[in-house]
């Protein structure tokens, strides 16, 4: 059987979770044509909030597990967008705010976390173009946030 | 009569600025087929420029204030890129910037007051992707800058 | 001879260096119809590595020098990515990311050291919306980070 995002997903064993409503006046995603923006993902996952300041209080370890989460909130936002993660013809575009101090080099490093994920899942067609920057603080403390275009069929 | 963005900005007393023209080698807007890309607007309102760091000496109330004056900005360049607002179809995509402390958790309530402006004025099809980000500092000390893809016809 | 942006790369006595290959699961560029998106551009120049943080100890000129670092690596990448950068339609949306301290107020000064050099190469077509905002840090403690939209025939 061929290989597909789900089945990736299940051997990695990651549930999705589920799109949160949005607390306010905007969308989790947009589509316009074949291109899909996702709104910010925040490193939330379902018992695992990533809060912190990236060269004060948290490792790059533990901020890759973070930008691992916003990979899964936008991977859920994909799904719930398309219907069905084969219908993502590829992940075109990420930009990866990381919550650090002003000496913190490795946002790159962090931002990985969250690449690493979308290629293991999606294979080639989750190779993206990136920008990865450090920021003076993110809502509600969180580690880090990612939004995305992707192309969709 | 039906409601248009214009009679919605006329309801709420709002009169749209002028375009100032680029002060350097960049324009406010570029369009490429039916996405207009709309350069970052700082929260500069005639008669009241919105300066300051949230977290040091601005309030939530203020920069949703310097926030709504973004939106206001964005709505001018939507009028002169497109000649009437009815031909923006939607707001896909906002990112918003918020000049702020590395301990201010609140970036996502700064930029509702941006994102509230705009589905006041546009309703359904003013609902749009975004995400809400903390900076060290932005041009000239505004305290919000945000950016927008628009559809348009 | 008419010129083109090879002519005046060559008159600006500017030879573009080679694309790195991706360093991580990202890559340099993505092409969706006619939008080609191009990864964040750090201010590396060979030879010439721009790492330092505007307000604290480099001046607003080294930081447009840094911009320029960062746009001649963009248009190493338009050419890469399209083979002759007269393919390059338009540069469409720059985000120009400059690694500062809280009370810097310049960021827009220092990435027209970016917007200048791709309107020197491409005239009226290198003319682009942009952002230009401040950043807690960036990557290996490069001054400046700038990520590109062009329009490619």
């Amino acid at each position: 059987m061929a290989e597909t995002a789900e089945s990736r997903l299940k051997s990695l064993g990651i549930e999705l979770p589920a799109v949160p409503p949005p607390a306010a006046n905007y969308v989790p995603t947009v589509r316009v044509g074949n291109l899909l923006f996702v709104s910010g993902q925040v490193s939330n996952a379902p018992g695992a909030k990533f809060v912190g300041k990236l060269g004060q209080n948290m490792t790059v370890e533990q901020g890759q597990q973070a930008a691992r989460a916003c990979a899964i909130n936008l991977i859920a936002n994909f799904k719930a967008a398309t219907g069905d993660l084969e219908r993502v013809k590829r992940i075109v575009k990420l930009t990866g705010f990381v919550n650090c101090t002003p000496d913190f080099e490795d946002a790159h490093k962090v931002i990985n976390g969250c690449s690493d994920l979308l290629t293991e899942v999606f294979g080639e067609r989750g190779k993206h173009a990136r920008s990865a920057v450090g920021m003076a603080s993110l809502p509600l403390g969180f580690a880090v946030e990612v939004e995305a275009i992707a192309e969709v069929a």
